[in-house]
């Protein structure tokens, strides 16, 4: 069986899952796309469905299948040329606690491409703790899809700033702003907590007054900073530096 | 005097500067912003005109200015909330030469935003003469938005990879590549050209074969790739990095 209405009620509540509220109502997230939805359901998140255009062919990775005309599909979708297949994921709920490792703590980013890519990159340089306060959706579609499948592997707390501080009590913070020492000469402890900030304002007065370290990317005089997810990936990078060169 | 039609002369021509095939022929690009125009003016590069819509109020940097009402200027716009002033600004061109220091090769880029961002990365670290073989243009509109202002500082000289393989006789290429060698404990000759390739794909066959080295960035084996402006400005900083160290 095919639905093909945008109107049908499973369609709409598919669709709904675009914003944040429904998600987080339903404890539901999309993922999209073919080797999304792979390595979705390798991550060992829980896949409640899978939804396929009328015309998809590919792999269905053993799961149910619920069909849409390219119309109602199209709904389901926010990708611009959708592959024909969405998978209706179960949320991954972490509730707030103290790291194990060193943590990344994201204050005020807005920007879900750069919530992704940051997670993306976080993942990658073994920040597996992400905690975020007052950020853009880590679990939107646009996040989702920048994350690559970073999201389904990055144990992503959520809370407000006061909370994330009970959390990391006792962890060295680092905050990223463009009035500390250049991290390049900065010797950073065994175990402490990357803080970085909002794109345009950067990080709120709490987490700066509450930072015990405070490092910058040196820049060329004529740039005044760099693409958020660029600064946050140098800085990963950069303070496990130790652990990367025989890695 | 205020243009009101979108099918003004001036206005179509403006608005086809979006296209990449019309800004070579015009030898001419827009800039978006106050900000932006700003800092472009205080580059150097030639403002040709400013468009503004009629309501603006702002700065005009004692340059001329043509009004259009707001239906004229969202034709040459392509930001989606556009601040009310736009600038055309001659497309500098500089002829592909040998680089004086250390420079980057963006070998098939094909995302706007991430050439975009890459340059404005560049300018950061001090990677000031660029080439660009079969890239998405850097004089984009999505392209400059996202370089912040690096596209008036840099030297982006374009031509095949064969010309630009000419140009960099004698300077030693660094790969970018999944198989290279540990960035972290690389080390890296004086004077060099850092290659990137594809967000997919990665680099061409005859640039893998020029290199004569190949680095990595060293990842959790979750985790594929890096986004290519993460990648791309890990690597640049890295490689520099003993020049940050005091920086």
């Amino acid at each position: 069986m095919v639905i093909v209405s945008r109107n049908n009620a499973l369609v709409k509540e598919l669709a709904s899952l675009k914003e944040k509220k429904f998600r987080k109502e339903r404890g539901a997230f999309l993922v999209e796309g073919g080797k999304m939805v792979r390595e979705c359901a390798a991550s060992g998140l829980e896949i409640m469905r899978l939804i396929v255009r009328e015309d998809y062919g590919g792999e269905t990775f053993s799961l149910p299948a619920v069909r849409l005309g390219a119309d109602a599909f199209r709904a389901v979708c926010d990708e611009k040329t959708p592959q024909g297949i969405v998978a209706e994921v179960a949320l991954p709920r972490y509730p707030l606690r103290p790291p194990e490792g060193s943590c990344l703590f994201l204050d005020g980013v807005s920007d879900p491409a750069n919530v992704g890519a940051i997670v993306r990159s976080a993942v990658a340089a073994g920040y597996r703790e992400i905690y975020c306060a007052d950020c853009a959706d880590p679990f939107s579609p646009k996040s989702v899809r920048a994350s690559m499948s970073g999201v389904f592997f990055a144990r992503i707390m959520e809370g407000t700033r006061e909370e994330i501080f009970d959390a990391l009590k006792g962890v060295s913070m680092i905050a990223a702003d463009m009035s500390g020492e250049n991290v390049f000469s900065f010797e950073p402890p065994e175990r402490f907590a990357l803080c970085v900030g909002n794109e345009g304002g950067g990080l709120s007065a709490q987490t700066r007054d509450r930072a015990r370290y405070t490092v910058r990317i040196p820049m060329n005089e004529r740039t005044e900073s760099l693409n958020a997810a660029v600064s946050a990936s140098i800085l990963m990078y950069e303070l496990k530096r130790k652990n990367f060169m025989n890695g």
